[in-house]
Protein backbone atom coordinates (compact mmCIF):
# COMPACT_ATOMS: atom_id res chain seq x y z
CA UNK A 1 0.00 0.00 0.00
CA UNK A 2 1.08 3.32 -1.02
CA UNK A 3 -0.52 5.57 2.45
CA UNK A 4 -0.46 9.51 2.58
CA UNK A 5 -1.98 12.16 4.22
CA UNK A 6 -3.77 14.98 2.34
CA UNK A 7 -5.26 18.54 2.91
CA UNK A 8 -4.17 21.60 4.33
CA UNK A 9 -1.16 21.74 6.35
CA UNK A 10 -2.09 20.77 10.37
CA UNK A 11 -4.87 19.22 9.02
CA UNK A 12 -4.40 16.95 6.72
CA UNK A 13 -6.57 13.18 6.52
CA UNK A 14 -5.40 9.76 5.47
CA UNK A 15 -5.49 8.47 2.78
CA UNK A 16 -4.78 5.60 0.04
CA UNK A 17 -3.73 5.70 -3.43
CA UNK A 18 -5.66 3.08 -5.66
CA UNK A 19 -4.27 1.36 -8.28
CA UNK A 20 -5.22 4.16 -10.75
CA UNK A 21 -2.95 6.54 -8.75
CA UNK A 22 -5.88 8.35 -7.04
CA UNK A 23 -5.78 9.06 -3.65
CA UNK A 24 -8.87 7.44 -1.37
CA UNK A 25 -10.09 9.22 1.38
CA UNK A 26 -9.36 6.91 4.70
CA UNK A 27 -10.85 9.49 7.39
CA UNK A 28 -13.90 7.13 7.53
CA UNK A 29 -11.45 4.42 8.53
CA UNK A 30 -9.13 5.69 10.46
CA UNK A 31 -8.26 9.08 11.62
CA UNK A 32 -4.38 9.32 10.27
CA UNK A 33 -1.62 8.03 9.43
CA UNK A 34 0.34 7.39 12.33
CA UNK A 35 1.77 5.15 15.27
CA UNK A 36 -1.46 3.57 16.74
CA UNK A 37 -2.11 2.70 12.29
CA UNK A 38 1.07 1.22 11.68
CA UNK A 39 0.57 -2.30 13.34
CA UNK A 40 0.45 -5.44 11.13
CA UNK A 41 -2.86 -5.88 12.57
CA UNK A 42 -4.63 -2.33 11.29
CA UNK A 43 -2.44 -2.67 8.25
CA UNK A 44 -3.83 -5.46 7.10
CA UNK A 45 -7.43 -4.01 8.06
CA UNK A 46 -6.93 -1.31 5.35
CA UNK A 47 -5.34 -3.74 3.17
CA UNK A 48 -8.59 -5.27 2.90
CA UNK A 49 -10.59 -2.34 2.74
CA UNK A 50 -12.80 -1.78 -0.80
CA UNK A 51 -11.38 1.48 -1.96
CA UNK A 52 -13.68 1.96 -4.89
CA UNK A 53 -15.91 2.94 -2.31
CA UNK A 54 -13.78 5.90 -0.04
CA UNK A 55 -14.56 9.03 -1.78
CA UNK A 56 -11.63 10.59 -3.66
CA UNK A 57 -9.21 12.80 -2.30
CA UNK A 58 -10.15 16.37 -4.02
CA UNK A 59 -7.84 17.04 -7.21
CA UNK A 60 -4.68 18.88 -6.75
CA UNK A 61 -4.60 18.10 -2.93
CA UNK A 62 -1.48 18.98 -1.25
CA UNK A 63 0.38 16.35 0.24
CA UNK A 64 1.04 16.48 3.92
CA UNK A 65 3.74 14.10 5.45
CA UNK A 66 3.48 10.38 5.16
CA UNK A 67 3.22 10.37 8.79
CA UNK A 68 1.72 12.14 11.03
CA UNK A 69 2.43 12.80 14.94
CA UNK A 70 6.13 11.50 14.78
CA UNK A 71 7.70 10.92 18.26
CA UNK A 72 11.24 10.24 17.70
CA UNK A 73 12.79 11.35 14.32
CA UNK A 74 15.83 9.46 14.61
CA UNK A 75 18.86 10.08 12.02
CA UNK A 76 21.70 8.43 11.37
CA UNK A 77 25.37 10.03 10.30
CA UNK A 78 27.76 8.86 7.44
CA UNK A 79 25.60 6.09 6.37
CA UNK A 80 26.88 5.77 2.90
CA UNK A 81 30.65 4.09 2.51
CA UNK A 82 31.10 6.68 -0.47
CA UNK A 83 29.44 9.48 1.48
CA UNK A 84 31.66 9.48 4.63
CA UNK A 85 34.27 9.01 1.93
CA UNK A 86 33.90 12.27 0.19
CA UNK A 87 33.18 13.99 3.22
CA UNK A 88 36.99 12.88 4.48
CA UNK A 89 35.03 11.14 7.87
CA UNK A 90 36.58 7.69 8.64
CA UNK A 91 34.06 4.41 8.38
CA UNK A 92 31.97 4.36 11.50
CA UNK A 93 32.72 1.27 13.16
CA UNK A 94 28.68 1.82 14.53
CA UNK A 95 26.09 3.48 13.73
CA UNK A 96 25.85 7.57 14.38
CA UNK A 97 22.71 9.10 15.70
CA UNK A 98 21.44 12.26 15.70
CA UNK A 99 17.93 14.08 16.38
CA UNK A 100 16.03 15.72 13.99
CA UNK A 101 13.25 17.77 15.67
CA UNK A 102 9.75 16.43 14.85
CA UNK A 103 8.41 20.33 14.54
CA UNK A 104 11.21 20.15 11.00
CA UNK A 105 8.40 17.79 9.44
CA UNK A 106 6.96 19.14 6.52
CA UNK A 107 5.05 17.45 3.16
CA UNK A 108 6.86 16.63 0.27
CA UNK A 109 6.27 18.94 -1.96
CA UNK A 110 6.84 21.81 0.46
CA UNK A 111 8.72 25.10 0.42
CA UNK A 112 11.88 24.41 2.40
CA UNK A 113 13.22 27.85 4.20
CA UNK A 114 16.75 28.99 4.61
CA UNK A 115 17.15 29.58 8.71
CA UNK A 116 17.44 32.81 9.34
CA UNK A 117 21.27 33.77 9.52
CA UNK A 118 22.02 30.55 7.49
CA UNK A 119 25.16 30.33 4.65
CA UNK A 120 24.97 26.75 4.47
CA UNK A 121 21.74 24.91 3.97
CA UNK A 122 22.39 21.55 1.98
CA UNK A 123 20.69 18.95 0.86
CA UNK A 124 20.61 15.00 1.94
CA UNK A 125 18.42 12.86 0.09
CA UNK A 126 17.31 9.53 2.64
CA UNK A 127 15.61 6.49 2.58
CA UNK A 128 13.35 7.04 5.87
CA UNK A 129 12.44 3.72 8.37
CA UNK A 130 8.67 4.20 9.84
CA UNK A 131 8.31 2.09 12.96
CA UNK A 132 5.14 -0.10 13.01
CA UNK A 133 5.50 -1.81 16.35
CA UNK A 134 6.86 -1.01 19.10
CA UNK A 135 10.70 -2.36 18.73
CA UNK A 136 13.19 -2.97 22.43
CA UNK A 137 16.14 -5.38 21.89
CA UNK A 138 14.91 -6.63 19.04
CA UNK A 139 17.79 -9.20 16.61
CA UNK A 140 18.83 -7.81 13.35
CA UNK A 141 17.12 -10.77 11.72
CA UNK A 142 13.52 -9.87 12.92
CA UNK A 143 13.62 -6.25 12.72
CA UNK A 144 11.80 -5.51 9.86
CA UNK A 145 9.49 -7.31 11.23
CA UNK A 146 9.03 -4.07 13.27
CA UNK A 147 9.06 -2.11 10.22
CA UNK A 148 5.46 -0.34 8.74
CA UNK A 149 7.27 0.63 5.74
CA UNK A 150 9.57 3.50 3.81
CA UNK A 151 9.32 7.03 2.70
CA UNK A 152 11.49 9.25 1.18
CA UNK A 153 13.23 12.36 3.90
CA UNK A 154 15.01 14.96 2.53
CA UNK A 155 17.49 15.43 5.68
CA UNK A 156 17.86 19.61 4.77
CA UNK A 157 20.76 20.07 7.09
CA UNK A 158 22.78 23.71 7.74
CA UNK A 159 26.55 22.76 8.39
CA UNK A 160 27.53 25.58 9.67
CA UNK A 161 24.70 25.26 12.56
CA UNK A 162 25.32 21.47 12.43
CA UNK A 163 29.37 21.34 12.52
CA UNK A 164 30.30 24.91 13.61
CA UNK A 165 28.29 25.91 16.62
CA UNK A 166 29.35 22.95 19.34
CA UNK A 167 27.95 19.84 20.64
CA UNK A 168 26.39 17.33 18.31
CA UNK A 169 24.67 17.65 15.13
CA UNK A 170 20.93 17.93 16.41
CA UNK A 171 21.13 22.39 15.45
CA UNK A 172 21.56 21.93 11.89
CA UNK A 173 19.37 19.13 11.40
CA UNK A 174 15.88 20.31 13.01
CA UNK A 175 15.03 23.97 11.35
CA UNK A 176 11.95 24.67 10.37
CA UNK A 177 10.87 22.46 7.33
CA UNK A 178 14.13 20.88 7.37
CA UNK A 179 12.05 17.16 7.12
CA UNK A 180 10.09 16.72 4.13
CA UNK A 181 8.51 13.15 4.02
CA UNK A 182 7.01 11.18 1.34
CA UNK A 183 5.20 11.33 -1.12
CA UNK A 184 3.85 7.88 0.28
CA UNK A 185 4.85 5.66 2.99
CA UNK A 186 5.14 2.57 1.20
CA UNK A 187 4.40 -0.96 3.09
CA UNK A 188 7.44 -3.00 4.07
CA UNK A 189 5.92 -5.60 1.72
CA UNK A 190 5.76 -3.78 -1.53
CA UNK A 191 9.30 -3.11 -1.54
CA UNK A 192 11.18 -6.24 -2.77
CA UNK A 193 14.85 -5.40 -1.24
CA UNK A 194 15.31 -2.11 0.62
CA UNK A 195 19.07 -2.60 0.28
CA UNK A 196 18.84 -2.50 -3.60
CA UNK A 197 16.82 0.87 -4.12
CA UNK A 198 18.41 3.90 -6.80
CA UNK A 199 18.15 6.95 -4.81
CA UNK A 200 18.84 10.52 -6.83
CA UNK A 201 18.49 14.30 -6.03
CA UNK A 202 18.73 17.34 -8.80
CA UNK A 203 19.41 20.98 -7.95
CA UNK A 204 17.92 23.29 -10.53
CA UNK A 205 17.67 19.95 -12.95
CA UNK A 206 21.19 19.17 -12.50
CA UNK A 207 21.75 15.82 -10.69
CA UNK A 208 24.06 16.52 -7.67
CA UNK A 209 23.20 13.30 -6.02
CA UNK A 210 23.11 9.68 -7.32
CA UNK A 211 23.35 6.55 -5.43
CA UNK A 212 21.61 3.13 -3.97
CA UNK A 213 20.74 2.03 -0.98
CA UNK A 214 23.57 -0.46 -1.61
CA UNK A 215 26.09 1.29 -0.67
CA UNK A 216 24.81 1.80 3.11
CA UNK A 217 27.53 0.70 5.76
CA UNK A 218 24.68 -0.56 8.39
CA UNK A 219 21.45 -1.83 6.33
CA UNK A 220 17.85 -0.76 7.67
CA UNK A 221 17.83 -4.27 9.53
CA UNK A 222 20.92 -3.96 11.51
CA UNK A 223 20.06 0.05 12.34
CA UNK A 224 16.48 -0.80 13.61
CA UNK A 225 18.53 -3.38 15.70
CA UNK A 226 21.15 -1.43 16.84
CA UNK A 227 18.82 1.58 17.86
CA UNK A 228 16.24 -0.45 19.71
CA UNK A 229 19.06 -1.46 21.86
CA UNK A 230 19.84 1.95 23.25
CA UNK A 231 16.08 3.36 23.12
CA UNK A 232 12.70 1.40 22.79
CA UNK A 233 11.13 2.44 19.54
CA UNK A 234 7.71 3.38 19.27
CA UNK A 235 5.27 3.28 16.14
CA UNK A 236 5.03 6.33 14.28
CA UNK A 237 8.90 6.46 15.08
CA UNK A 238 11.27 7.87 12.10
CA UNK A 239 14.77 6.77 11.19
CA UNK A 240 16.03 8.25 8.49
CA UNK A 241 19.25 5.98 7.22
CA UNK A 242 21.78 8.39 5.45
CA UNK A 243 22.68 10.12 2.29
CA UNK A 244 24.73 9.12 -0.62
CA UNK A 245 27.60 11.13 -2.19
CA UNK A 246 26.85 14.15 -3.68
CA UNK A 247 26.01 16.58 -0.68
CA UNK A 248 26.98 20.71 -1.69
CA UNK A 249 29.20 20.92 1.57
CA UNK A 250 31.39 17.98 -0.86
CA UNK A 251 31.75 19.92 -3.60
CA UNK A 252 34.95 21.77 -4.79
CA UNK A 253 34.16 24.49 -4.11
CA UNK A 254 31.01 24.21 -2.01
CA UNK A 255 27.72 25.05 -2.72
CA UNK A 256 24.71 25.79 -0.75
CA UNK A 257 21.13 26.26 -1.55
CA UNK A 258 19.75 29.67 -2.24
CA UNK A 259 16.13 31.38 -2.41
CA UNK A 260 14.56 29.91 -6.19
CA UNK A 261 16.35 27.11 -6.01
CA UNK A 262 14.28 24.09 -6.63
CA UNK A 263 15.37 20.20 -5.24
CA UNK A 264 13.50 17.40 -6.76
CA UNK A 265 14.57 14.02 -5.05
CA UNK A 266 14.10 10.60 -5.57
CA UNK A 267 14.00 6.92 -4.62
CA UNK A 268 13.10 3.77 -6.25
CA UNK A 269 9.93 2.75 -5.57
CA UNK A 270 9.27 5.32 -3.13
CA UNK A 271 8.15 8.02 -5.48
CA UNK A 272 9.61 11.91 -5.95
CA UNK A 273 9.71 14.85 -3.46
CA UNK A 274 10.26 18.63 -5.04
CA UNK A 275 10.81 21.65 -3.15
CA UNK A 276 10.98 25.33 -3.88
CA UNK A 277 13.72 26.92 -1.36
CA UNK A 278 12.80 30.07 -0.11
CA UNK A 279 15.20 33.19 1.70
CA UNK A 280 13.50 33.39 5.56
CA UNK A 281 12.66 36.78 5.21
CA UNK A 282 11.03 36.44 1.56
CA UNK A 283 8.82 33.36 3.30
CA UNK A 284 7.97 35.35 6.33
CA UNK A 285 6.67 38.14 3.67
CA UNK A 286 4.73 36.08 1.66
CA UNK A 287 3.31 34.49 5.38
CA UNK A 288 2.42 36.98 6.32
CA UNK A 289 0.43 38.28 3.40
CA UNK A 290 -1.59 35.04 3.25
CA UNK A 291 -0.32 33.81 0.65
CA UNK A 292 0.66 30.44 0.27
CA UNK A 293 3.67 28.63 0.31
CA UNK A 294 3.30 25.43 -0.77
CA UNK A 295 1.89 24.30 -4.07
CA UNK B 1 -0.48 25.11 40.21
CA UNK B 2 1.13 21.51 39.92
CA UNK B 3 -0.19 19.49 37.55
CA UNK B 4 0.35 15.71 37.80
CA UNK B 5 -0.60 12.98 35.67
CA UNK B 6 -2.17 9.61 37.96
CA UNK B 7 -3.00 6.23 37.57
CA UNK B 8 -1.65 2.84 35.89
CA UNK B 9 1.61 3.48 33.65
CA UNK B 10 -0.23 4.21 30.15
CA UNK B 11 -3.47 5.50 31.32
CA UNK B 12 -2.92 8.43 33.72
CA UNK B 13 -5.46 10.95 34.26
CA UNK B 14 -4.79 14.49 34.25
CA UNK B 15 -5.04 15.82 38.32
CA UNK B 16 -4.25 18.77 39.65
CA UNK B 17 -2.61 19.60 43.39
CA UNK B 18 -4.77 21.30 45.46
CA UNK B 19 -4.63 23.35 48.85
CA UNK B 20 -4.45 20.12 50.94
CA UNK B 21 -2.15 18.49 49.02
CA UNK B 22 -4.60 16.12 47.72
CA UNK B 23 -4.79 15.39 43.65
CA UNK B 24 -8.06 16.50 42.09
CA UNK B 25 -9.24 14.57 38.78
CA UNK B 26 -9.16 17.10 36.11
CA UNK B 27 -10.57 14.17 33.38
CA UNK B 28 -13.83 15.63 33.08
CA UNK B 29 -11.94 19.73 32.28
CA UNK B 30 -9.50 18.72 30.08
CA UNK B 31 -8.25 14.90 28.17
CA UNK B 32 -4.75 14.82 30.01
CA UNK B 33 -1.77 17.49 30.64
CA UNK B 34 -0.12 17.78 27.59
CA UNK B 35 0.86 20.06 24.68
CA UNK B 36 -2.72 21.47 23.95
CA UNK B 37 -3.29 21.62 27.61
CA UNK B 38 -0.44 23.87 28.71
CA UNK B 39 -1.09 27.42 27.14
CA UNK B 40 -1.48 30.61 28.70
CA UNK B 41 -5.38 30.32 27.91
CA UNK B 42 -6.18 26.95 29.02
CA UNK B 43 -3.97 27.54 32.14
CA UNK B 44 -5.62 30.40 33.09
CA UNK B 45 -9.00 28.79 32.47
CA UNK B 46 -8.06 25.54 34.90
CA UNK B 47 -6.90 28.44 37.41
CA UNK B 48 -10.23 29.38 37.64
CA UNK B 49 -11.49 25.74 38.61
CA UNK B 50 -13.17 25.32 41.76
CA UNK B 51 -11.35 22.46 43.33
CA UNK B 52 -13.62 21.37 45.57
CA UNK B 53 -16.41 20.69 43.65
CA UNK B 54 -13.91 17.78 41.17
CA UNK B 55 -13.24 14.20 42.51
CA UNK B 56 -10.20 13.34 44.44
CA UNK B 57 -7.68 10.94 43.08
CA UNK B 58 -7.95 7.60 44.64
CA UNK B 59 -5.29 7.23 47.57
CA UNK B 60 -1.97 5.99 46.54
CA UNK B 61 -2.60 6.52 43.13
CA UNK B 62 0.80 6.01 41.01
CA UNK B 63 2.40 9.24 39.81
CA UNK B 64 2.89 9.31 35.84
CA UNK B 65 5.54 11.63 34.46
CA UNK B 66 3.92 15.08 35.01
CA UNK B 67 3.80 15.81 30.96
CA UNK B 68 1.90 13.56 28.43
CA UNK B 69 2.84 13.17 24.76
CA UNK B 70 6.26 14.68 24.70
CA UNK B 71 7.00 15.37 21.85
CA UNK B 72 10.78 16.64 21.48
CA UNK B 73 12.58 15.81 24.81
CA UNK B 74 16.09 18.32 24.57
CA UNK B 75 18.57 17.83 26.94
CA UNK B 76 21.50 20.77 27.35
CA UNK B 77 25.12 19.21 28.16
CA UNK B 78 27.71 20.57 30.93
CA UNK B 79 25.61 23.53 31.69
CA UNK B 80 26.47 23.83 35.31
CA UNK B 81 29.88 25.57 35.46
CA UNK B 82 30.88 22.97 38.49
CA UNK B 83 30.18 20.19 36.58
CA UNK B 84 31.88 20.79 33.47
CA UNK B 85 34.95 21.56 35.64
CA UNK B 86 34.17 18.40 37.37
CA UNK B 87 34.35 16.35 34.24
CA UNK B 88 37.13 18.13 32.77
CA UNK B 89 35.28 19.60 30.04
CA UNK B 90 35.83 23.47 29.14
CA UNK B 91 33.12 25.76 29.60
CA UNK B 92 31.12 25.65 26.29
CA UNK B 93 30.87 28.67 24.46
CA UNK B 94 27.39 28.03 23.21
CA UNK B 95 24.73 25.70 24.81
CA UNK B 96 25.86 21.95 24.13
CA UNK B 97 22.18 19.91 22.66
CA UNK B 98 21.45 16.58 22.56
CA UNK B 99 18.13 13.98 22.89
CA UNK B 100 16.61 11.85 25.38
CA UNK B 101 14.33 9.64 23.26
CA UNK B 102 10.35 10.68 24.78
CA UNK B 103 9.94 6.97 24.98
CA UNK B 104 12.53 6.89 27.89
CA UNK B 105 10.21 9.12 30.25
CA UNK B 106 8.43 7.45 33.27
CA UNK B 107 6.89 8.09 36.52
CA UNK B 108 8.97 10.08 38.75
CA UNK B 109 8.58 7.28 41.11
CA UNK B 110 8.91 4.30 38.96
CA UNK B 111 11.61 1.94 38.59
CA UNK B 112 14.68 2.84 37.08
CA UNK B 113 16.66 0.27 35.02
CA UNK B 114 19.90 -1.14 34.60
CA UNK B 115 20.01 -1.40 30.44
CA UNK B 116 21.16 -4.73 29.50
CA UNK B 117 25.31 -4.53 29.04
CA UNK B 118 25.40 -1.96 30.61
CA UNK B 119 28.01 -0.99 33.42
CA UNK B 120 28.11 2.85 33.62
CA UNK B 121 24.39 3.89 34.52
CA UNK B 122 24.77 7.16 36.24
CA UNK B 123 22.40 9.53 38.17
CA UNK B 124 21.59 13.35 37.24
CA UNK B 125 19.39 15.89 38.66
CA UNK B 126 18.09 18.32 36.56
CA UNK B 127 15.59 21.19 35.80
CA UNK B 128 13.29 20.57 33.03
CA UNK B 129 11.47 23.38 31.08
CA UNK B 130 8.15 22.56 30.11
CA UNK B 131 6.91 24.44 26.83
CA UNK B 132 3.51 26.06 26.70
CA UNK B 133 3.58 28.08 23.44
CA UNK B 134 4.84 27.90 19.99
CA UNK B 135 8.02 28.94 20.32
CA UNK B 136 10.35 30.35 16.93
CA UNK B 137 12.91 33.02 17.07
CA UNK B 138 12.13 34.35 20.34
CA UNK B 139 14.02 37.08 22.33
CA UNK B 140 15.93 35.76 25.56
CA UNK B 141 13.78 37.93 27.50
CA UNK B 142 10.30 37.14 25.96
CA UNK B 143 11.53 33.38 26.56
CA UNK B 144 9.95 32.55 29.83
CA UNK B 145 6.45 33.20 28.23
CA UNK B 146 6.72 30.80 26.27
CA UNK B 147 7.10 28.19 29.13
CA UNK B 148 4.34 26.52 30.88
CA UNK B 149 6.40 25.88 34.17
CA UNK B 150 8.74 23.45 35.21
CA UNK B 151 9.82 20.00 37.07
CA UNK B 152 12.43 17.41 37.95
CA UNK B 153 14.09 15.30 35.21
CA UNK B 154 16.14 12.62 36.70
CA UNK B 155 18.31 12.67 33.59
CA UNK B 156 19.45 8.88 34.25
CA UNK B 157 22.72 8.27 31.68
CA UNK B 158 24.59 5.32 30.36
CA UNK B 159 28.70 6.64 30.49
CA UNK B 160 29.91 3.80 27.87
CA UNK B 161 26.81 4.27 25.84
CA UNK B 162 26.76 8.04 25.88
CA UNK B 163 30.80 8.52 25.35
CA UNK B 164 32.14 5.13 24.09
CA UNK B 165 30.13 4.23 21.12
CA UNK B 166 30.81 6.83 18.95
CA UNK B 167 28.78 9.88 17.38
CA UNK B 168 26.26 12.02 19.97
CA UNK B 169 25.33 11.09 23.32
CA UNK B 170 22.01 10.41 22.43
CA UNK B 171 22.92 6.17 22.75
CA UNK B 172 23.29 6.88 26.70
CA UNK B 173 20.53 9.36 27.36
CA UNK B 174 17.29 7.69 25.99
CA UNK B 175 17.42 3.99 27.47
CA UNK B 176 14.01 2.69 28.80
CA UNK B 177 12.57 4.32 31.97
CA UNK B 178 15.71 7.00 31.62
CA UNK B 179 13.48 9.79 31.91
CA UNK B 180 11.44 10.33 35.46
CA UNK B 181 9.77 13.70 34.56
CA UNK B 182 7.72 15.19 38.12
CA UNK B 183 5.86 14.72 40.37
CA UNK B 184 4.86 17.87 39.29
CA UNK B 185 4.40 20.32 36.41
CA UNK B 186 5.08 23.62 38.58
CA UNK B 187 3.48 26.45 36.45
CA UNK B 188 5.89 29.07 35.88
CA UNK B 189 3.49 31.75 37.90
CA UNK B 190 4.64 29.69 40.78
CA UNK B 191 7.91 29.91 40.53
CA UNK B 192 9.65 33.50 41.81
CA UNK B 193 13.19 32.72 40.61
CA UNK B 194 14.28 29.95 38.83
CA UNK B 195 17.51 30.47 38.43
CA UNK B 196 17.77 30.30 42.18
CA UNK B 197 16.45 26.61 43.49
CA UNK B 198 18.74 24.79 45.46
CA UNK B 199 18.85 21.16 43.27
CA UNK B 200 20.20 17.61 45.32
CA UNK B 201 20.06 14.16 44.65
CA UNK B 202 21.11 11.14 47.42
CA UNK B 203 22.03 7.61 46.53
CA UNK B 204 20.80 4.73 49.24
CA UNK B 205 20.11 8.32 51.53
CA UNK B 206 24.22 9.29 50.92
CA UNK B 207 24.07 12.65 49.43
CA UNK B 208 25.82 12.98 45.94
CA UNK B 209 24.51 15.89 44.27
CA UNK B 210 23.90 19.66 45.83
CA UNK B 211 23.67 22.80 43.55
CA UNK B 212 22.02 25.26 42.69
CA UNK B 213 20.17 26.36 39.12
CA UNK B 214 22.42 29.62 40.14
CA UNK B 215 25.51 27.89 38.66
CA UNK B 216 23.65 27.17 35.18
CA UNK B 217 25.92 28.71 32.89
CA UNK B 218 23.17 28.82 30.40
CA UNK B 219 20.28 30.44 32.19
CA UNK B 220 16.35 29.23 31.08
CA UNK B 221 15.52 31.87 29.28
CA UNK B 222 18.67 32.13 26.88
CA UNK B 223 18.32 28.22 26.27
CA UNK B 224 14.49 28.80 25.25
CA UNK B 225 15.69 31.42 23.11
CA UNK B 226 19.02 29.35 21.81
CA UNK B 227 17.04 26.74 20.98
CA UNK B 228 14.29 28.39 19.26
CA UNK B 229 16.79 29.93 16.61
CA UNK B 230 17.61 26.07 15.54
CA UNK B 231 13.90 24.40 15.80
CA UNK B 232 10.30 25.30 16.71
CA UNK B 233 9.61 24.77 20.36
CA UNK B 234 6.03 22.88 20.17
CA UNK B 235 3.43 23.42 23.68
CA UNK B 236 4.27 19.67 25.71
CA UNK B 237 8.01 19.87 23.88
CA UNK B 238 10.46 19.34 27.08
CA UNK B 239 14.00 21.00 27.89
CA UNK B 240 16.08 19.43 30.43
CA UNK B 241 18.77 21.85 31.69
CA UNK B 242 21.53 20.44 32.80
CA UNK B 243 23.10 18.49 35.98
CA UNK B 244 25.39 20.65 38.84
CA UNK B 245 28.65 18.60 40.22
CA UNK B 246 28.30 15.27 42.06
CA UNK B 247 28.02 12.66 39.16
CA UNK B 248 28.76 8.91 39.42
CA UNK B 249 31.22 9.53 36.57
CA UNK B 250 32.91 12.10 38.11
CA UNK B 251 33.77 10.21 41.89
CA UNK B 252 37.44 8.55 42.06
CA UNK B 253 37.16 5.72 41.78
CA UNK B 254 34.03 6.24 39.87
CA UNK B 255 30.82 5.07 41.05
CA UNK B 256 27.89 3.33 38.80
CA UNK B 257 24.26 2.25 39.98
CA UNK B 258 23.65 -1.01 40.68
CA UNK B 259 20.62 -3.31 41.63
CA UNK B 260 18.79 -2.54 44.34
CA UNK B 261 19.84 1.43 44.90
CA UNK B 262 17.42 3.66 45.84
CA UNK B 263 17.88 7.60 44.55
CA UNK B 264 16.39 10.18 46.01
CA UNK B 265 16.29 13.39 44.08
CA UNK B 266 14.75 16.82 44.70
CA UNK B 267 14.82 20.97 43.24
CA UNK B 268 13.49 23.83 46.08
CA UNK B 269 9.63 24.34 45.11
CA UNK B 270 9.52 21.17 42.61
CA UNK B 271 8.74 18.61 44.56
CA UNK B 272 11.22 15.11 45.17
CA UNK B 273 11.44 11.86 43.23
CA UNK B 274 12.45 8.21 44.29
CA UNK B 275 13.75 5.60 42.37
CA UNK B 276 14.45 2.02 43.18
CA UNK B 277 17.08 0.81 40.43
CA UNK B 278 16.67 -2.79 39.51
CA UNK B 279 18.79 -5.00 37.01
CA UNK B 280 17.50 -5.66 33.31
CA UNK B 281 17.35 -9.51 33.95
CA UNK B 282 15.72 -8.69 37.50
CA UNK B 283 12.89 -6.44 35.83
CA UNK B 284 12.04 -8.72 32.96
CA UNK B 285 11.95 -11.45 35.50
CA UNK B 286 9.10 -9.22 37.29
CA UNK B 287 7.23 -8.00 34.55
CA UNK B 288 6.80 -11.60 33.65
CA UNK B 289 5.07 -12.60 36.36
CA UNK B 290 3.28 -9.97 36.02
CA UNK B 291 4.67 -8.09 39.67
CA UNK B 292 4.40 -4.61 40.03
CA UNK B 293 7.71 -2.90 39.64
CA UNK B 294 6.68 0.14 40.58
CA UNK B 295 5.31 1.58 44.02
Amino acid sequence: MKLVRFGPAGEEKPGLVDQDGRIRDLSGIVPDISGPVLGRRMLDELRGTALSSLPLAPDGARLGPCVGDVGNFIAVGLNFADHAAETGAPIPAEPILFNKAPSCIVGPNDTVVIPKASRKTDWEVELAIVIGERASYVHANEALDYVAGFCICHDVSEREFQLERGGTWSKGKGCPTFGPLGPWLVTADEVADVQKLGMWLTVNGETMQKGSTQTMIFTCAQLVSYISHFMILEPGDVITTGTPPGVGMALKPPRFLQHGDVVALGIEGLGEQRQTVMAFDEWTATVSRGAPTNP
